[in-house]
């Protein structure tokens, strides 16, 4: 019921939303965001109340840091908007105009995909994130979050609602699903009467949930398993800097690196300094028998650790014949997100973009570059690890599509 | 068993495909071509023992003239390979190249999508068309067509690849599933782990079929239920024009009309006129009340007939109140695909564009003109009637993905 009433409204604004100019929309996120800012004890409030149930629950402290709102990350979730605000409108672009057959006159046009569809996990500032790049970007949205983060996305959602509202928008350009049950989220994949697209934002089993009963055309976001392969020609410092940044900066992100491959050639060299500097750094190394026999207290590795996101200060390690060992394992292990090469040799940077298989190929440059903000969109979805529509992190124009408009003066077809 | 083999062989011949530099692809089209030229005897000789078969089981004229393949169909088949080899191939283009955070060097490749599926009905030579298309767009391609065309696609693939071997291209490059049964397409539709995209191409049935059960990601493409909309301020003669000319020069294909809308305003001096050219054309017509008033022959017309899609010499029409009852009932009832209106207002032109949600939208001109060979494209693989990845005809650039090559010189993120 719930389901269908939101879908319904979101596809009425939608119609709205697509004919929205610029201007208004940017007033809309500057609202948005000073609203967040206004209601920021309210909120803190709501968010109070999950996160005594997720205490009461015995949710382990990671999961309740994620779930956690301050002050500060609504002053980050407002700036967010107000940069939503700043940045270029895609809508209405004409990316080239030609004469096709008989001289109609052929325009590509940008246009909002419509309502897109959002499922994720816990994180409540996602909520004004997604909501302000829909926004800015003509979609209406239909946000399921989680149970534990209801309360917090409840408060969000109804805060940005009514900034909305003052700004002679439709509410239901922004609306929540409240029924976070199962059942209902098995609906929402399959309803493709009002949702265009639909993006999972989470861990590997949601998306893998989502990919399996959705009709509605799936985005698919985030699972990172990612490799550093470091060649016999790389420089030992550069090689060492990338990989801790890889590995330690963020451990739980997607673009952090899961695994770490080692040319035989330089394997007894490197691979004692690697393996003191990660262990330092607390990282458990598990390893193949050649990395074991050069690091003492790495682990041992199994086909399961080379496919694994660990998401945490783990690492697996595996020593390679050749350049091509390391590709190939690359293509075969990988999830088609983020990986690099550490080398000095000019052909081998070459070959590797032009081998391996996945949305972003580095070159002596650290994966967790693989990010909106660090490649310059200003504003980011999630990162799209398949090959259709948009691969790599989801900026603003990765949310449109396009529409033929086609102007004649009574041509008809020979 | 078959499935698996072919889909790994796809996967290993996809890797050749895309390193292989534009001259070698098309001189493995030029070969393709002349090959099907060649062996138009053999061809011709295993496409009569489907047509037996077919007309053993008393097939209707229209599948038969589908099935039928003739010396001048090969030769367009062929003729359709030696264009593809003249065409720009739009694999490794960089489309940009930027500065990223630290001063990474980030560019946007241009690369094949990997594995294509295609699930088809019918027509053998839409096999070589698809081959050709994704040989040049360095695409592997698994092929599913009918039983009932099964010989005549051996005898095209088996042409096909044996010219690929002559000139060094993995045969796997262009396969064929010979095992035609439902269980084996259920099982295309979730083979993941080779195909990177799965292509219906056919009727509403197998449409759904595929949506409803893929879990490969999906490039929807053909249900079309198009409409032309007659504004009061339309030129009578270039309006009866363009309808004769969308409805009836190729009533099977998915660019037809389906519908006609007429302004009230001119209902009484257009729907006669308008109503006696379609009969003089042999097209059915099948209204709402008013526009029975208007032309006595016409059959009453139910809700059903304005969602369906007829393929046939038969048009639902409706008389509507304003601009705005056009707008909101194609949006309702058409399937995105191709919408046109008549009309010599600026204003309304312009209205019409933005507000109908379709893949290609028309003033003064015929909907007929949807297509990729029309379009200048010079190539198609199918109108995309979805929003995700390409809307409207699939061209080239429409089969392939991008990637992004990120240079260092050591950065880690800050």
């Amino acid at each position: 019921m719930e389901l269908q009433q939101l879908g319904k409204q979101a596809k009425g604004a939608s119609a709205f939303l697509a004919q929205a100019n610029t201007e208004s929309k940017n007033r809309a996120l500057t609202a948005m965001g000073k609203a967040l800012l206004d209601q920021t004890p309210y909120i803190l409030e709501e968010n109070a109340k999950d996160m005594d149930q997720a205490k009461a629950n015995g949710t382990k402290a990671s999961l309740l840091d994620r779930l956690l709102l301050t002050e500060k990350r609504l002053q980050e979730m407002a700036d967010g908007l107000f940069q939503l605000a700043a940045l270029p409108d895609p809508i209405g672009e004409v990316d080239k105009m030609w004469l096709g057959a008989e001289g109609i006159k052929i325009g590509k046009i940008r246009v909002p995909l419509g309502v897109v569809g959002i499922i994720y996990e816990a994180r409540p500032n996602v909520t004004a994130d997604v909501a302000g790049i829909c926004l800015k970007t003509g979609n209406a949205v239909l946000l399921r979050g989680s149970q534990s983060a209801l309360q917090s996305n409840k408060a969000v959602v109804s805060v940005l609602q009514n900034a909305l509202e003052r700004e002679h928008f439709p509410k239901a350009a922004v609306s929540l699903l409240t029924d976070c049950s199962r059942e209902t989220a098995s609906k929402m994949m399959k309803l493709n009467e009002y949702l265009d697209i639909l993006i999972p934002r989470g861990g590997a089993g949601l998306i893998r949930s989502v990919v399996e009963n959705a009709t509605v055309p799936v985005l698919e976001t985030g699972v990172g398993n990612c490799h550093v392969f470091v060649d016999e020609s790389a420089d030992f410092s550069m090689a060492e800097q990338i990989i801790l940044n890889a590995k330690c900066q963020r451990p739980g992100v997607c673009n952090a690196i899961e695994s770490l491959l080692v040319h035989q050639n330089i394997a007894s060299e490197f691979l004692p300094r690697i393996g003191k500097s990660l262990t330092e750094n607390g990282v458990e190394i598990r390893g193949d028998e050649t990395t074991r026999s050069y690091i003492q207290n790495a682990l041992p590795a199994t086909e399961e650790d080379y496919l694994a996101e660990y998401n945490d200060l783990i690492l697996a390690v595996k020593v390679v014949a050749s350049f091509e060992e390391a590709v190939s394992h690359i293509n075969r292990y990988g999830s088609g997100h983020s990986e690099a090469i550490i080398t000095e040799s000019y052909q081998n940077a070459n070959r590797f973009t032009a081998l391996v298989d996945a949305a972003a190929v580095y070159v002596n440059a650290s994966t967790r570059f693989t990010d909106g903000f660090q490649f310059g969109f200003g504003a980011e979805m999630g990162i799209s690890t398949q090959k259709l529509h948009a691969r790599g992190p989801l900026g603003l124009s990765e949310m449109t599509t396009t529409k033929y408009i086609i102007f004649g003066e009574g041509q008809t077809r020979k």
